[in-house]
Parts: C-alpha cells; structure tokens; sequence
C-alpha cells in the first residue's frame, strides 16, 4: 500500500468539489507503480450518471493498457465502492482495491450508497425500482449463438 | 410493457455476437415510448470493461436527454443486469426495468453475474479480490468540502 497514492485520491476528491464535481477520486496503479489512470465524479458536468471515480480511473487504464482486464494493477480510491463500481472493479479483475473513507462517511456525506446495496437483496418485486422478467421465447437464443460462435473472445 | 422492445433487445444480442461482442442487447425508451438510447456489449471490442449494453444504452439516453437521471425512462434488456449494471440503473434512477433471459441463463451461458453478487455479501477480508480500508487522516474531509461548497449540483 502506497500512502502518496492513497492521499492523492483524497487530494483528488477535495479538488472535484471545488470544481462542481462530486467529492470522490480514484486511481489505478499498475505492477511496476505506475499510475496507468486517474478519475474524478464527473456525473453532473458529463451527464453520465456512471461516471464515478472508479469507473473513469478503470476506463483510462484500459486505455493505456489496450486491454480489458487489470489483473496486475491496483486500485486506489478516496471512499469504498458503491455497487456499480464494485461490479466494475470485478469485470476488470483488478488484483486489490484501497480505499479511505468508509460507507457510513459517504452517507453522512449525502451518498447513501447502502440503499443500492439493500435494494440488491431484495426480491426484485419489493424493489422501489421494480425489475420485471419477460419469459419471451427465444430468450436463450443469444446463449445459444454466442457459444456455438467460432473464435469469440471471451471474458 | 412493449414486446415488440423487449424482442428488439434479444435480436440485438444475438447480432452483436456476429460482430464478435458479448451476447447482450439494451434499450432506453422514454416516457412517450420513444428509444432514446441503445446498447450492445463492447466489452472486448472497445478495451472497455464496463461497456456492458445496459451502460451503453444509459449514457446514450442520457446524452440525448442532456441529463444525468432517467426517471421517466424505462429499461429493456435482453439478460437480467449484473451487479455493476443494476447500480447505474439505481443512479440513473430508471422507472422500471424489463429483462428477458435470467441470470441462470446468463450462468449456463459462460457469464457468472452470480459470483459477483456472492462476493459482494461477503466481508471485505473474506473476498477473492480483497478490499482494505486504509484510515487516513483527512479521508472526510472531501465530504466536509462538498457540505460547504455552494450552489452544488446534488445527485
């Protein structure tokens, strides 16, 4: 754990405020330390309700590594992942995640990421944003192409 | 809810598996029943981890809409969202969502949503990619400068 990289997240998050962006920051360092991506919230100046830290930081070192998967870096990020960028984190098989500020200082900061993680556990019909299956037939079809599809990448 | 969307979303899956991406497909459609925003998995095609098609077809919608919330949308999408999808849905504070195939289809498919929601009930400690919580000095002090910061955009 490198505490430079684990304050500059912060710093990072401070700085987003003062630019009208929300208070978080991440990056992701790859396995020589080098920093490969940074983010800040930029979801109200980009109107992109996913562009959390996290996310930007993941995107760009994608980017700079040509690559979708992160198995040799590491994340740092200034508050413990909300759902979305938990499952982000996951799809990019990052090898460790840092974080500072836990969940209960993001709520009391006015991010209750907690109500997404309840939500989660519910059966989706108690849901306050109600997903509904449709039993279409032919629902199985893309399954059924994607694994019969010669020289696919998978991932 | 419109059939004739939700076949849209499956057709659109099994397409993009000739073009050599994931086996997925989704639509935002606005409250006057318009598509405002439409998404296949360029996960692999693009170095992108988090371009799953329900993100797609989110930052789309929010782009036409310039606006960061969806709340006269609904979602259509061919697979039941993964947990990184069902947290955008959640800050995109979609209305309702329609899905087709089943996160079991999904599984016996090649693509363990599940696995990702299992560990996310875990501990930290206890994960396959662990998450450490490091108690810097400071790390509340993004959310004190966000408290303080005014004519903020809130979300």
């Amino acid at each position: 754990m490198n505490t430079t990289y684990m304050n500059q997240t912060v710093q990072m998050a401070i700085d987003n405020v003062k630019k009208n962006g929300g208070p978080f920051g991440a990056i992701v360092v790859d396995h020589n330390g080098k920093i490969i991506g940074k983010g800040a919230n930029v979801v109200t100046k980009t109107n992109d309700p996913t562009a959390h830290a996290e996310i930007q930081a993941i995107r760009q070192a994608c980017q700079a590594k040509e690559s979708f998967q992160l198995s040799d870096c590491v994340l740092y990020t200034s508050c413990e992942p909300c759902p979305m960028c938990f499952g982000a984190i996951y799809w990019a098989k990052l090898q460790k995640v840092y974080y500072a500020a836990d969940q209960t200082m993001a709520a009391a900061g006015g991010f209750d990421d907690a109500y997404i993680y309840e939500e989660m556990q519910k059966p989706s019909h108690e849901r306050q944003l109600p997903f509904q299956e449709i039993p279409l037939e032919g629902r199985n079809r893309p399954f059924e192409e994607w694994k019969k599809h010669p020289d696919k990448t998978e991932y």
